[in-house]
């Protein structure tokens, strides 16, 4: 039995997590930290049957000893001292904060408006996109668990990339559930402003998730100049899921057969991508409460066969694939257990 | 062309009459107050083309004079000084606050839990439930505005109070949209709380409009000892509309046809009230975005043709029969208007 | 391995089922049926990437020998003849439907309008509300799964019941979410229709999952006259979700306390109850997704603390404790497995 | 007083239009049609208290001369008879259906998969976008009242279009609610499948309305080749309201000052268009349940002064400026009355 510490479980993301551990035949829970509620027990803030005992932060950091890993699901910048502290005990460490994805201290600073203070560590974590970066996260003790847009557009365009198909702009309207935003009070999130509207923001070059497609789109292009995205976030009156269309051109002379095909070959055997057949488009449905990203490829226009231009629709949970699930992912990867287990 | 003055404007009945305002053809916009927002614009604060300068409550009570009537949306106990203040230059004062809805100051703060200042004034206001108290509205210069929720119990059950056919125990199931609870940011109002949930709160014999029950239809009843509320309200994943389900015994010998009997007699040729036929139950459908309230009698056993158990279903629009609707019926009541200006 | 039978795959208690088994360690997907789409995939009808072939259920019920036990997903009237057929070859039955949940011929003609055709088998069905049944569900090949409200009710009030402190009259407020009327086209579970409403249905004493109510609490009663039951369901704008809010009298002298007390003794290791503590109402929040039954007592009345009025508030999952969850947890106690598997 | 006859009553559209007409002050209901429910009343297919009689359109079409306009809120190719007869007796017709949209009648052939049976009727439509067709459509008898999605597109775009800065290819990523799919019964449509999802359908080249903007956008083009344009719609889970984003690139040296001040002279004056400030993006909020269409601009990258890509979000609410409301304006212009009586 592998016991888990959560930083931050009266979040989405840490309630999430609790939840999936629940369900996981060789997790269970160490302890649980809220720095708003310590003292509490877990269903005092959440509306759960487990009343797990909420400590500080602090407390959690000198029983780091007593878990296997610890997930942080702390707010941005917060992550970068518990990680240090974590670190020196050599337990493992699964960031869902967005401190430790970026390779490079300068791109952090511009995105996130605040200089990164222990640019040392960045080179030492894994960036836990499991389907692409698998071969790194075995056994890996410092893994940065994607944000929730980059992980759906990323694992969109991967095999485009990778085949150098992908066109210099990329066009990415996104379309999110208003968890993504965490669990707060601004007014944007309320029920009565949310409801019954759809919201654009940040839209073209403006959000921060735009420097993880960089990362991980750039870094498998094959060929020419980086990639060039305007990348339109929307808040959807649903809870959960994300879903991105993205608008793409590839080569004359590649068909929608070998895009098939390319994609397939990439993701052979992956449990956790499900690519639709020809005809059919992603929803929010397809993956909504589960691990799975699906993917569907569509030409855009029926009437020219030859035509280069492809809409790509990927959806996504943000909460599980977008997020906690994906650092479960992570953690079964990491250390050698199937990596399905408590995700079905 | 009659002009108003809104204090208060920022929250959702503050916002609702300025629409209603800007579709009466004989009412226009005086000036608007906000205290979170002064010296900003309407169109700043709310998704609405109308660029009218937010000015402060101060300024306003200055240049009270400059209106016909001044609308209260302020929150509960805030109301109380500037009531004094408009009342003193002869200016309609509409309150949609609960400050001035009871006639006993006892009976206030027993509710609300805080002594009222102003005990003097509560006899002067009239209970503005239009299709109850039209005579004393009429020409009225202080006027309270219902609360919602009992809007919708006392319409629905005022024929019964005075036919003296109301059993002693009163069950109110009610279920209400978010936006009932204010333009606020309690989590518990935030889009991911409140969406696919359904909240009971204040249930029983808690919540603070059960006075106005007590008021009106203990005011009305024909005999006996009070009757008693067991009042129980549920927080509803929609953005406007209350929905009650009242459970009342009948005297024996009371027959369906006699009870649909005295409702169309008591609200006959009423604009806003609409009584369902046989066979029909009142949904929010029925009511949402207009001024009306929808009233069905559907008898508990359908095997028993001499039961006297029923089940009174009342809907309304909490912003707009239920608040600002409302205080324009008062409003065009009060200084001889055509009752449904404004609100067709 | 157990190998499951799936009749009636393309609704949303069997998609539920079919979800759940691919959860749990020890089931898996024998066959599943479809009517309305024999010859398709289960991935074309429903948003899964699960591809099961689809099949009539004349040539499933050819292979009921198959499989180790078959659960029955049909209409009302559709289950009789498939359990003629699936009896005989000594594979389980887990029926979904109401068809042989009443023990008596009579009260199923009354409340479902047609004669039933199999009176003989009524006897051999255990209703499997797990909680209060357990001992006849273990071994039993032939389980009738309960009705959704009915398990919120049931749970709700049995502890009362048996103790003999349930008033007479019992009013129930129901709340459910659109799915609870399966996956069908009528223009009241549009979209459209439904969201942003709330539509009352069937109040009263006519919906049929009473009988369900009287053939649990009625038995389980100690003392006195059958109980009579106002029950009012309500459609209610969420995908899942039912919330019962139920008006009770106790016997005078009878305490909160003394309440809590039974309800604990009764719920005493039960995995799947959540009883509320003191203050905390049960919401659907606390039960969707998963197999719980959350219940919460709330005194009436605050300031009588000898008064005798309780509002029981019960809420579940429609499609999982009130449908597929229940039906893997009587699977699980049937067949002896921990009675949690793949309900976590 | 001008009566109305409206063909096609029990529809989204339908109501609408009795609603509109309820608050026109110079409009009554004239007849009223009903395919599926004639002999009944309106009261009984719609939640609305008014219980005009359903009559047959062939009873309505003998009795055109009753009235001063006849709106067709019938399905697509279902109007050209009607409108062939009312034609005949000299009464004005608006047109809420697909049918007299198009100049050409092999365009008509192309998108709707049938040949058009009145192709000579075709020119002497107007199409009656307000705000770009004042002129034609002041007097005229026969108008096309435009759709929804073209709507939000052909405004967001037309300034653009006539000063020759849109590029060739258009990106329309549009989304709206379900109502714009009629009152209909697919499962597509059912609550429980639309609600917490969000559906992609008909993307890139192949939705019929893609014909509307190319009659209106390459019709008032300054320049060059036609536009191409791709555009997605997704169903949104909304009950009112589209959301389109436009992603466009203006030719160098066009600043957005230049852009803003396009759109603030092509506009001046229009009290249905909400322009919105620098900074703000349009949402469904700023024109639900309105006549408005709100448009924002939004430079695509804010590190880019001279930037040319742009994103422009246009909202209207499908079921008033996307289909009934603009069909009060029509008539309001057509003869001559303030064209915002009923609409505010």
């Amino acid at each position: 039995m592998y016991r888990a510490g959560i930083a931050g479980a009266t979040g989405y993301t840490g309630i999430e997590l609790v939840q999936l551990i629940h369900r996981h035949p060789q997790m269970e829970v160490g302890w649980i930290t809220s720095q708003s509620s310590p003292g509490k027990r877990l269903s005092d803030v959440h509306a759960v049957p487990w009343d797990y005992p909420l400590i500080t932060l602090e407390e959690a950091l000198e029983r780091a000893d007593e878990v296997d890993v610890v997930f942080l699901c702390l707010p941005h910048a917060a992550s970068i001292e518990p990680v240090r502290a974590v670190k020196a005990t050599g337990v493992r460490v699964i960031d869902l904060s967005a401190d430790f994805r970026l390779k490079d201290a300068r791109a952090y600073e511009r995105w996130y408006g605040v200089p990164h203070t222990a640019p040392d560590l960045l080179t030492e974590f894994v960036y836990g996109l499991c389907e692409i970066n698998r071969a790194q996260i075995r056994n890996a003790q410092l893994i940065a668990n994607p944000g929730c847009y980059p992980t759906s557009v990323n694992l969109a365009l991967y095999p485009l990339a990778k085949a150098g198909w992908l066109s210099p702009l990329v066009i990415v309207d996104s379309k999110s559930g208003v968890s993504g935003a965490g669990r707060q009070t601004k007014l944007l999130y309320s029920f009565t402003e949310a409801n019954e509207n759809m919201t654009p923001y940040n839209i073209g070059h403006r959000h921060r998730h735009i420097a993880e497609m960089e990362l991980i789109l750039n870094g498998a292009r094959a060929n020419g100049q980086p990639y060039r995205f305007l990348f339109s976030p929307h808040l959807l009156p649903v809870n959960r899921g994300i879903l991105s269309t993205i608008y793409v051109t590839v080569p004359e002379g590649v068909t929608e057969a070998d895009i098939r095909q390319l994609y397939h070959e990439t993701y052979a055997g992956e449990p956790f991508i499900h690519l639709l057949p020809p005809g059919q488009i992603a929803t929010l449905r397809h993956t909504v409460h589960s691990n799975r990203c699906a993917i569907s490829i569509t030409p855009a226009d029926p009437d020219r066969p030859d035509g280069t231009e492809y809409i790509i629709v990927a959806t996504l949970d943000n909460l599980v694939k977008g997020a906690s699930g994906q650092a479960i992912q992570n953690f079964n990867i990491a250390v050698g257990l199937d990596e399905t287990l408590g995700l079905l």
